[in-house]
């Protein structure tokens, strides 16, 4: 697999980052993973968006433009052949000295990799969920972006692996749904959508985005709710958003059957016309 | 200047680390400081301890016993000719897939440089400290290490250069004082040495520690207490402790002077002492 560091197209296993990296040193980084489907990017501005947002809140230069970084992609993409992937792209502050202050350290580093994945299914995928021990503070202005500070997500996972779950819901400290580690969190009850407010800890997930305008569009608006765990229990149905997947339909939480809905997958439907009709 | 990674030692300009390096990719991995003086280290131990329950707590397997990364440490000052150093020891989960799942990473890299420090000097370095708008969670459970998702730590430090302090204070989202970005608080109130419990979100520090048995044996031992930024305007003297500097008085917080006392030199004049006596 050849990757993209530097400016230059290298196989992966010449790609090294130096031991003095700030985001290998302290997770001073940001990254974004894009849907790649006939070789073309699914939303990718609201993507660069993002991340050149994280790069200025983190005060990292951005060392492309977003059609110079999405012409590099689709060459990356070319070289591999790899037209049905994942996109990672992670930018680093690059190499820095030791110690947290970042003074000094203004080369950033650039890296884009593909991650192969099989096509969107015609059904969604399905997710247990256990609710984490670990908490989000609403209040922490880095869970806007995807940085690479990502440890509490990290051991979410974990968690949820060791209790022979798929993923883990994260709370806020005031016990509020915040997100998944890695989407956004849905449910629908009354009939209605609805989805945590960004206030709550939630990522401004593309997908969870592009749901909210499906929704919209079909006339069943998503309404942004502060809710607990019990609010989960009591729903028609729960779903989650993300960009590899489109959208994740919840099966269990905390080893519980949680109730499940067709709208769902009608949803979906309309998520996967939407890659379809915006990747040919 | 030699490194020591994958239990060899060789050049930093050939050092280099897997762009799929967990700790790159989400700040998943862990480190410490350790004072080098005289080419000995300044405790030793409790780095190491830290340091091992930190993997623990991550699910890192730990590669070398204290011993054998004790006699590794030893070489590499003697390779560098780094008597008076702070050594970084840096522990990552080690290369893995994409996606916040450590699962199938298991082949952690340590790795240890070596960074110049002058000698302690003889009176306390002094600091002027900003208090950050960011907040850590007092009920986080990484607080208790050095974990490698450190951007919070990052930012506060580059907020307090940006209005031309040192270094910043992080309150916990409660408002209580928490630590500086990377070092634990202390404060003199009536003559008793105060500093904050760890359960505000204060790192067990190694030379937390030190200053507390310090005052223990000098018969003003220690009071923890949750206090605010007030209290610190208040105080007979504010002070710093870190591996790297021993003790640091902070002249100034928020751009307004603080009381200053001379207990704060004579604690670092036993803390100077200490090191002195244990690294001959």
């Amino acid at each position: 697999m050849m990757v993209f560091l530097h400016g230059r197209f290298i196989p992966e296993t010449e790609a090294a980052i130096s031991i003095f990296d700030r985001s290998f040193m302290y997770g001073d980084g940001l990254f974004e993973t894009i849907r790649v489907r006939g070789g073309k990017f699914f939303r990718w501005e609201p993507h660069f968006d993002r991340l050149n947002r994280g790069a200025d809140f983190l005060s990292i230069r951005m060392p492309f433009t977003s059609p110079e970084l999405a012409r590099f992609a689709g060459e990356l993409v070319a070289i591999n052949g790899s037209t049905e992937a994942v996109l990672r792209i992670q930018m680093s502050r690059g190499p820095g000295v030791r110690g947290y202050s970042p003074v000094g350290a203004d080369r950033p580093v650039l890296v884009m990799s593909l991650h192969p994945l099989p096509e969107l299914p015609r059904t969604p995928a399905q997710s247990r969920l256990i609710t984490s021990v670990l908490r989000v503070s609403a209040a922490d202005p880095l869970l806007s972006f995807k940085t690479c500070s990502k440890l509490h997500h990290v051991l979410a996972r974990a968690e949820a692996h060791r209790s022979g779950a798929d993923d883990a819901l994260l709370l806020n400290t005031s016990g509020e749904l915040a997100e998944a580690t890695g989407s956004n969190l849905f449910w629908i009850t009354g009939g209605t959508p609805h989805t945590t407010p960004l206030a709550s800890g939630a990522l401004p997930g593309v997908t969870r985005a592009v749901l909210i305008e499906l929704c919209s569009k079909s006339g069943t608006p998503v309404r942004e709710k502060t809710g607990s765990v019990e609010l989960l229990r009591r729903s028609e149905a729960v779903f989650l958003s993300l960009s590899s997947s489109g959208l994740v339909e919840v099966t269990e939480l905390d080893r519980k059957p949680l109730m499940r809905s067709p709208v769902v997958k009608e949803l979906y439907h309309d998520y996967l016309s939407t890659v379809m009709r915006e990747t040919v």
